[in-house]
């Protein structure tokens, strides 16, 4: 673990030890299945990066409440809920390390159970009483499935262009960690101004977010991630490194590319030689450069508060968004 | 076409023409293929009862805005929402008639089209700017999906209790025709005895309008109803008429029974002889019977109301709900 996620966390136990509580309490399924199969992916070591950040922007915004915790739980349930959805569509086998739920359960109650998650999500945005909310939240549901639709039209798009790539993970992820920030400063209170400021550095951050994800397809281990390495490309998605790679490379290299990206069961060895030539082309260089320039967009985006314990702490866990290996 | 079909679809003409041209508008998906899904679902001669129900029941408590086309959609998306994803779960092949969805477009696109179906519902529920309309929304979901899982559970489960089966009626459809019909009166700004009426009518109609639904899947005949006969039990779905009938049945005529429900794959012939046993056992007698209770409380909660067209219309539209053939 490193220095940065160390002093995060040192700080945060409290607030993350709340949120495991809220995200149990607040679930209340009548039946043991859906307890179950929710309780699968909703503990199985996510970061819980969403609800984290809507409680920071709410206490940035000078929140004074005690249902942060509750409405945080909004994030993390409509975040499960995309997830068991996408793992079905994806057909992965993994997730976090653990069997996929539509592996251990079906098709049928990973579909369900999302359903349920999406469902609650909506419940406890209405508690909030606040139509804006309600409002921002129905806006983020409407974008994901759009975005992953999106992304599903493009599986094996060889020619999916950069801007094609951004609005995909623009809906399916900067959006919601930009309404989790929205969220926290409307909950506050807070002013257009800081509304706005926090609706921005959430977007930026999940741009990256998504960028660095990206990346750690090319360039982390199986262990670590807890998925398969490589697994995007397996399920013919094309990001940014790829794209860009594609893009730049001579006409050799770019068949020898083609020919993997179409096979989909390559080998470890042809894997390692993409992984070459995405660095050769410049792909891994410019998805960083990209996400890091939105991180810086992010940290700019926090100016516009008074320095502070909460606002570091923000402008920390931008920096970690960038700097994660897991 | 019976008579009571003829005089109510007469007296809803330009609604229902209202209400196809706001599911219309109010899609707004950016992307084609969500599109294409969404209205292969939403324009397949469905009968629109949730959200005509909604509109009457506002017309009934005198609403007066004319926005209550817009916020019926709100009823048939969540609708189309949950036959998209049930038809994937049943894996059924057919519905209204057409290829299902998921056969067409393949699960991914089921399952992501739906999520964007639950969206839209939630979005326009949210232009009510009803907290109290969001709420209701929010529960319905839940139960709705609840109610799937706890059907999921239950398929193949030869000991499955008419209670169970009347929890998962109600949660699955019953609610959501309740929550239309209380919706209208919440918008139309009704006082808490009329919403309780509107609701307790909705509810009531729910159930028996589930019911009949399972007796046609052994009284219709395929073309009439757009799906295949017998298709609940082929999907292994234990329906009130076959419950009643199994628990009557002499030990022998019961052995026979379960061997037809265990093998699925059963003879035209075998499906006769089913039926015969849940005529023979007072299966259809006792759901119809059922059915038909629900209907008259349905018409007495209406009672509430002064006498005049659009009660008589909602009065029509329960008895044609016990009455009707597809």
């Amino acid at each position: 673990m490193n220095d940065l996620k160390r002093k995060i966390l040192g700080q945060l136990q409290v607030d993350l030890a709340q949120i495991e509580a809220a995200l149990k309490d607040n679930l209340t399924p009548y039946l043991d299945l859906v307890s179950e199969t929710a309780r699968h992916i909703l503990f199985s070591g996510g970061k819980r990066l969403r609800p984290l950040l809507m409680i920071l922007a709410a206490r940035l915004c000078g929140y004074r409440g005690v249902d942060d915790k509750m409405f945080s739980c909004v994030f993390e349930y409509l975040h499960a809920a995309t997830l068991l959805h996408d793992d079905l569509v994806d057909d992965a086998e993994l997730r976090r390390g653990k069997q996929a739920a539509h592996m251990k359960w079906g098709n049928e109650t990973a579909v369900l159970v999302g359903d349920f998650l999406l469902a609650r999500g909506l419940s406890i945005a209405a508690k909030t009483g606040s139509l804006k909310v309600i409002e921002i939240i129905s806006e983020i549901t409407e974008n994901m499935s759009q975005g992953e639709i999106h992304q599903l039209q493009n599986k094996g798009n060889i020619d999916i262009s950069e801007n094609e790539y951004l609005e995909i993970i623009r809906r399916k992820t900067a959006i919601l960690i930009q309404g989790a920030c929205r969220v926290g400063a409307v909950i506050a209170g807070a002013d257009e101004k800081k509304e706005a400021a926090l609706s921005s550095y959430g977007y930026h951050v999940g741009l990256a977010f998504q960028m660095v994800d990206d990346l750690l397809d090319y360039l982390a281990d199986t262990q670590t991630i807890g998925k398969k390495v490589g697994a995007d490309l397996r399920e013919g998605k094309l990001t940014l490194p790829v794209i860009v790679a594609l893009n730049a490379a001579m006409p050799s290299d770019r068949r020898y590319m083609e020919k993997i990206i179409k096979n989909r069961a390559f080998s470890v060895e042809a894997f390692g030689k993409l992984i070459e030539l995405l660095k050769k082309y410049g792909g891994i260089r410019y998805t960083q450069q990209l996400a890091s320039e939105n991180i810086q967009k992010a940290c700019l985006a926090l100016q516009v508060f008074k320095e502070g314990e909460t606002r570091d702490l923000l402008a920390d866990i931008a920096r970690y968004a960038l700097a994660r290996k897991v």
